[in-house]
């Protein structure tokens, strides 16, 4: 079975085709960017509802076997941005320092980056990572998380993915 | 009906009258700064005792109408310091990133900043903020946070604050 | 009775004797140089198993006495690594500011700092720290969070801790 990685829109509008989906888009065109390990996109666009998020993503991580599973959405203070409580509630760990580099980063560009509560957290042998909503920032906090994240990804027990160094800095400290 | 404001001091002291509450006259006086869209204090000064904070929390949201809440005191690690923990009790959603800039902006100026747990979140539609006790320290924090409030606030279904930008750099993203 | 100061080592290998700890050996060192006044170390060595961590959590703060308590290991995204949860099962206050710093200071040497979950809370009159496993980050983390750990401990009523303000810059703001 071939790696696979998860790419979850969190969108009333997007879900319903009252617009297109470009930030998952743009998500799947970064991370093809940055792999050289390859890979196969497992992409879905689901409404802002908590139960239909969480099910997602347990059935990409379970079922689909996702080693990583990125969200984009739903991360505002809004009534229905619910994507971190429904990550929260299908994790057994929770990882703060995702959230905490992604708003450090966006800060440099906009004063409102404190509004977003977007986490991360480690469901069974998956790395559950969310994103913000816009296109723009979808960049600045993948270029920022992701040379953690293959290494993350080993200490879980999943696959060993490579990236293009000259396009993204994955580390993996020395044993 | 008119904006309200709500600013909670948490201080056995203050409480007492055994000391005049500055902390919550600075909040005042920094807000009165900052908006140009008039607004209207709802001004309450509680014991450090948990039940009546939420009590006072939920009053000022849900009856007074208060589209935010800013509390200070109460956010250290003394047995006393529940401020955070009230908070917490009577919001939906948590907004991990205002704690985070407020102490990232206190250490600047002191390293016992990681002490302060304060923290920020949403009910219903107030958003509710805590800042320290320390009247220094309040005009750092709300001067690094408030330029988000607005554009919360309007993300929650709340009134439009306008502020003068030559005191604080509020900021709305571009739609 | 002295003062006390608990060193806890999670690690399954170390607790098997399949490696030395030099971890819980570093961490002690780095105190020994700090404080200048007289303490005790109370040092144990646990498997990453939550219930032994929890159990000897509390024995070293309500049996011991100690008031401060220092873990090292098992803080990463891994199966077994489970301090950050012992810590916050044991803690009446969670200290989110101590986790956020050190992975800022860690993030200054490797990128994967932002897997370290590590936190910090109070349990009574008792100051809980997890640091990371790796010796060369324990001393950059204690270096970054120590200046603030006498203080708190004076305010949740432990013992007057004084340091070498040569090797480490401890911190009380004037009242």
């Amino acid at each position: 079975m071939g790696i696979k990685i998860g790419i979850i829109t969190s969108s009333d509008r997007a879900a319903a085709n009252v617009y297109e989906d470009i930030s998952g888009k743009e998500i799947i065109r970064t991370l093809t960017e940055y792999l050289t390990t390859p890979w196969e996109p497992v992409y879905r666009v689901v409404p802002d509802e908590q139960d239909q998020l969480e099910n997602t993503l347990m059935d990409l991580c379970d079922n689909a076997g996702c080693c990583l599973v990125v969200t984009t959405g739903g991360t505002g203070p809004a009534l229905r941005d619910v994507t971190p409580e429904a990550t929260e509630a299908v994790c057994q760990k929770m990882m703060p320092g995702f959230g905490e580099l992604m708003r450090q980063v966006s800060l440099q560009y906009v004063p409102t980056a404190i509004l977003s509560r977007q986490t991360a957290g480690i469901r069974n042998q998956s790395l559950i990572v969310n994103l913000p909503g816009k296109p723009a920032a979808i960049r600045q906090c993948l270029d920022a998380v992701f040379p953690a994240v293959p290494y993350c990804i080993d200490l879980i027990g999943g696959p060993y993915l490579e990236a293009n160094q000259e396009v993204i800095d994955v580390f993996r400290p020395k044993k």
